[in-house]
């Protein structure tokens, strides 16, 4: 059977979370508090499926069925006690798979204790993933995999233009594997070979240590 | 000569930015218009350069020499007029890199009209990234390249344990490139060959397209 959502909370991050869960197709049951934004969620196409409800409400909620979704969205960040509350009544309904945002790490920890299986602090993520980009200006995305590696996107710089992989020696050179080369036009090569030119405006997907990321930052 | 940071506001988002650059060894000034925050991120070494300041006062912010800031973060949520005053402030001094956070679409036009270099939403992207994440369990990361491709981080299906990739005749089979193996243990072989096996607890870095990513989340 698919899977039912239910997202608790109509600000910026429970609209994010609501919509995308929607226009990837699944079935998603919003609510609010505020008549207003959930009026608003379903005028928007935020969601089709969305109510009006206090979800410190034990009764209103068991109405909904909240036991029932297999994952709960605690979008709530600005009333600590509600978010507390709302988190440890899903996790009473039995709801297996909580989701709380939480603005501080003491919020988060009694998140986590009362029953939120993953806690998201927006803001301290998003701060972080920012400072990363910015000390590196040519690098677009960065992921960590593990202690060592990491996936960048960088562009490509031009002492490696109208080169071959094979001409530049890459592999051996420096301690990197390119595994994706971005052209100029948006389009993808997922599999980059031997042969495959560099060209000007092309970004580089790159999987290496940190050590070897700068580097190649640094080459003009 | 090193690059030189400024950020505005010590909320969480402009802590976690602060943060990040100072860890990393990059110069960095923090200001606050409240003392204690900025008493506080010193005695916590979340910076060791910080002075209390209101940023929409012009003359402090010569005095402190603002325009000679390579990058400069707006870090100021809730006070509109702030962020867009100093947003302003720092492109009339001549900052060539601001970065700065938005509550709303609406604000965030404002502030890249006035000289924002770049807007970020986090709680929009958060919410979104969440939920992408929810949708499939067993994938871990997921991080779109281009409108077709994306690389997901993906738990090895159990049919996929002790075997070779070219037993499995992946890169056939599904139009998938396998990047990288995360192993148990935490470490990573970022250049994966056809004799590399898949093991139980293997994660799999994958650069595929959308169907086939949620094909191979399917798998068992
Ligand atoms: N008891 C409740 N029942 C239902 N909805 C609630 C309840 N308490 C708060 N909400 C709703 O949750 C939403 C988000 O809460 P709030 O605005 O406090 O968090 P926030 O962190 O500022 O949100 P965001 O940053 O995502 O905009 C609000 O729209 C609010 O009406
Ligand atoms: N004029 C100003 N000069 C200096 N600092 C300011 C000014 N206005 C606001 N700040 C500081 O900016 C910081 C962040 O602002 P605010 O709390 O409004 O944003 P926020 O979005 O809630 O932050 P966060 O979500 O990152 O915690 C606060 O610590 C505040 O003191
Ligand atoms: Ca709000
Ligand atoms: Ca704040
Ligand atoms: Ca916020
Ligand atoms: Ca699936």
């Amino acid at each position: 059977m698919a899977k039912q959502y239910l997202v608790i909370g109509l600000g910026r991050f429970g609209t994010s979370v609501a919509k995308t869960l929607y226009e990837a197709g699944e079935d998603v049951l919003a609510v609010d508090i505020d008549e207003d934004l959930v009026q608003e969620a379903v005028n928007n196409s935020v969601v089709d499926n969305a109510v009006t409800l206090d979800v410190a409400d034990e009764r209103a909620m068991k109405e909904i069925g909240a036991g029932n979704f297999d994952v709960a969205f605690v979008c709530i960040g600005s009333k600590l006690q509600s978010s507390i509350i709302i988190t440890l009544i899903l996790q009473e309904m039995g709801v297996k798979n909580i989701i709380a945002k939480a603005v501080s790490k003491s919020h988060g920890k009694v998140l986590g204790k009362i029953g939120a299986t993953k806690v998201i602090y927006p803001e301290e993520y998003m701060g972080k993933r920012v400072a990363l980009l910015a000390m590196e200006p040519n690098m677009i995305e960065h992921l960590r995999f593990s202690q060592d590696f990491l996936l960048v996107e960088i562009k490509a710089p031009s002492i490696f233009w109208d080169k071959t992989l094979m001409e530049l020696g890459i592999r051996n050179k420096y301690n990197v594997n390119i595994v994706g080369i971005k052209k100029g036009n948006g389009t993808l090569d997922p599999t980059p070979r031997a042969d495959s030119v560099i060209e000007k405006d092309d970004i580089l997907l790159v999987i290496t240590d940190a050590k070897t990321a700068k580097q190649l930052e640094d080459l003009k």
